[in-house]
């Protein structure tokens, strides 16, 4: 019996949902690969506000498929995440979560590239609620947005080689994270320029997710994941009946 | 010249937005109070998914009306306060966050008061977050849902009184937080039946929204807080064009 | 019934009493503001043993006016701030608290610019105390003593606003704390001059006290800031007979 | 080309490593699975004393078989973990941190199962050092020894599962961690007992590796897991030439 | 050259006094042991306004002994400890930070027992302070004050083993700590009654004071601790010219 | 009666051996200060594995010792302190513990001096392990192995004078600790160069040793550090019997 596994999305760019899905079919090339994406929001997530809008659209795209065997959610701010726990007795993984797990069992200290200086605050406070913050060196910021993250942007991907050098040679970071699901797949590139291993969310999470679900481990429904509670919502479905 | 704010119940209750607008305007009489309240969304907020919602539908009421002085954001877990000082230079303000900050500066330790046992976790967190989780001696349910709340519930109450004066003898409580928007106009009858401070977020987070008004400080718009990157948004309107 | 505040400078400088009051007056004009201050003691406090005699002061004056309304400690060592605290039911208010819970509220991250550079850790050490040490970029000193502080003196003001603009552009400031009460009166100058919100304590402290009181939220005597115990004192009035 | 792995138990009980192995091909059933074991040491490893014997086993045993793929060791104090990772470039994963790893993406709060009570402090500062302690509601101890853990003994799965219900019942946990690896064969019949999920770490360790493998994420030779320093040992060969 | 102690009891309690100059003076036979004691103040310390009373006689005390080879500040709220060291080089050692540095040495897990349960707070968050948290298992409060605590109170020693056994058998304490200076003299009563070390910070302390003395490890006088700065005082004499 | 301690060297050094046992005698000249090696192992440690190695050492030799007064493990990384605890009743000191204990005593914040670059996530996370991580501001490296430390070696003294400068310099560094055993007999020397106290575990670890044993504090047989149990070994002597 196949895996299928839903790969959601949460920003609205059909390019990165067909790059995140070549990612994930590498890592799993036996299971199927479901890409979802929101039909309406931002085509980028660089803000709080982006974020929280982000989040109410995964919780709309699990709702609407919710039978597949894990889902991993593809935005380094990892919208949504606990909320979609709450609608799925399946696994799910967000690519922040997946990526420290990874990280922090490869290297003692990483560092993270992101993208816009804005979001360092909100990278690091996750870096805290993760529980790895003291095992990070530095997250430091491209200046590029997720728009211009790629392979199709090579202009990018040796901005974040010149930092990720920086980051190894004057911090002392020993693997460098991805912050970003638009840069799943330029990780290995990366790697090559960099000289030290370059954890991509997106990778790592597929798996991760798999690996959950192989082990038969489903998602808590006794306490804080557990189904919604019925409660009536005006004007659009509610969560639960 | 009057200050105007904007007092924003991220739930569709009717009578919690008349409940809390009531609090707001007996602490600032001088004051114009704007009751706000998405048109649509859960009746009340008891998960991650039900809250992920109105975090965005709380990102809509802001943008919707903008102009105001200072807001407030009235509901425990401050669903998209951080999205919500993106949009406005005006100060924001959660009830969360407000409650926190007062209960300190009049005890030592205090007790929190929830509805739902589910929601301990998140409310931890939350501790956490705020900087105040070794003040709080623990987080009580009344196994009462949000629903159930207010003064039109005189047996909640009871329950409050209850489980809050177990909190003062067994756990060392010196004042108790009601961590639910519901609530806040049972908190002077809590206070009476227990025999130490109640803080209630609303009466708190008025205040103090108008304390940042009268000092002249808005919210930072360099940084993490600024306005939200001009984005593409598909199907729905950008939050900056 | 008007709202009368006990503003206590703990430092014997007239000056930065008059200065602070000043500052106080303009946040609460229909304020009742008394202005208190010990008959001797340190000019300023710089250090460990300046706060340990200036902390046992404040108990002297608030022990001297028992029947204010509220009580702000005008000092960001918040030198005594507890002991205060058990000598009145009134709610006492420490200008570092204070100026804390504002900047949280209007920034993801804040620098803070203090005196001396011989106060660094103390200062990072009440940072920690109050649950906000993750928010701070850095603490920043002038070399500048306490006595050169306020409006009186140009250069010192232009001393932090060149500080203060190193904190934004290099350390990504979202906001500055001044920490010094001496600092109160030229928190909008800075303003100007660095373009980030600048948080005075005196100002916030006393806009805090009097939500307190208007929130009817007295602080606990129940625990940790009950009345003192009837312990008999050698030589000196016992705290309560 | 098959994954080979190494599955490293760090005790000399013949009968665990079997059990763990036919755990690990369950769950990897197209890998090769070496089991690994040193000729001498504790048959079980339940103190500090017996932890660092063991430690240094896992070096000598790694260093013996340095051309697998990955290694997995399988005791829950994650003796020598850092010690492999330096001695070759495969990952290694504990089964310790692979647990916790996987139980944090399934429940917000977890309880930890343990066989003597005088090795709850090492657990707890293991969850610190992993950065999970505020996710674990509680360590509990069977006060049976590792020799009495395993499907062999069905007295100790009941005891298992009554300690599970009451970290569920009585302390709100969402999910189980089995801290032993000698209860990785009755994980399921616990699960099925207590009703919530319940993690085993060398199921979830042997699927981390493979995943880490995966994606092509190697130990890092930069820092603080680079190959050993050339520094002689006397009376036994040196590390590194 | 013999060690001269000045031995500091920041009360006004001539027995307490005496009663810790002679746990000194068997610690340490051959050194001068100086006993220092305020004029006027408390006779005990029970409350953050006696404490904050004390700290600024701690300072008295100190500035008008100062040429002693060391100083130990004998109260357990170690007040005015920092202070102390500004107005010497000699080095300055507080009974808790004492007794919580040599408990932690011969256990993982510890208690403490004091007088007051409103003294709760102030300990939990000197355990905080002193980074020693994770390793307390419990504050226990014996309600019995200050005043009745010593070998005179053969009551409150029984108080003491009763307290101290439930912290062995169900909080999972192996040692104890005496928080109260008025304690020390019973310390090796209370190991009897309970069965696990009891460390009381007067006899370590002394001990510590003597240890840094003979390694030559003087107070800095670079940073935090340098001389008071020449700061004007009025009515009073400043602390440095 | 003699004090009579074991001072542990965990490497094959003699010079180094020879070097602390000096140190030693000069801290305590009346103790019998009995220098114990591992016959076999590593001539210095600098990796994760040469520390696990070290620490099964430490084992052997305070297994073969068992009747010293106290015990003092004299490698900066701690190697299997908690082990030998348990082996005896006797009092055992880690040198980097001690180290911190002590210097904390005489400043506020300290810089941490060590040999390779490599070291410093491990020592990071001792800093962590200890509650001391806030009060140091960097670990610095020299980038000079254990081999070349001590007082036979000049060069390597200048370096750490350098590099201690900065420390106090840049970073605010009020003391500074020696990060390896090897650098014991060089700490006068860096104190004279750099001007301010430098801390050496070897000196002060014997004297916090000596003091235990003085205030009659023997480790706890009560928990974690009990007696190891009686399991059996295989192919090599049980812990106990």
């Amino acid at each position: 019996m196949s895996f299928r596994l839903g790969l959601v999305n949460p920003n609205t760019d059909d390019g990165h949902t067909t790059a995140m899905a070549a990612v994930a079919r590498e890592m799993l090339p036996d299971a199927e690969i479901v890409p979802l994406q929101p039909e309406r929001g931002p085509s980028s997530i660089e803000s709080y506000a982006d974020e929280a809008v982000a989040a109410a659209l995964v919780v709309e795209v699990v709702r609407g498929t919710p039978d597949l065997d894990a889902y991993v959610i593809a935005c380094f701010g990892d919208p949504g995440v606990d909320a979609a726990r709450e609608l799925v007795a399946a696994p799910v993984v967000g690519i922040r979560e997946a990526a420290y797990r990874a990280v922090t069992l490869i290297a003692r200290r990483f560092a993270v590239v992101t993208t816009l200086r804005r979001g360092i605050p909100e990278l690091e406070d996750g870096l805290e609620r993760e529980g790895v913050a003291r095992r990070c060196v530095g997250v430091l910021p491209l200046e590029i947005p997720v728009a211009a993250q790629g392979a199709g942007h090579p202009d990018t991907t040796e901005a974040i080689v010149a930092v990720g050098r920086r980051a190894v040679d004057e911090l002392g970071a020993e693997a460098l994270v991805l912050a970003c699901g638009g840069m799943a797949d330029v990780a290995r590139a990366v790697e090559r320029g960099v000289g030290v291993p370059v954890c991509d969310g997106v990778a790592v999470g597929v798996l991760l997710a798999h690996a959950l679900w192989r082990a038969g481990l489903a998602t808590s429904k006794r306490g804080a994941l557990a189904w919604p509670e019925p409660i009536p919502y005006r004007g659009m479905p509610a969560l639960r009946a």
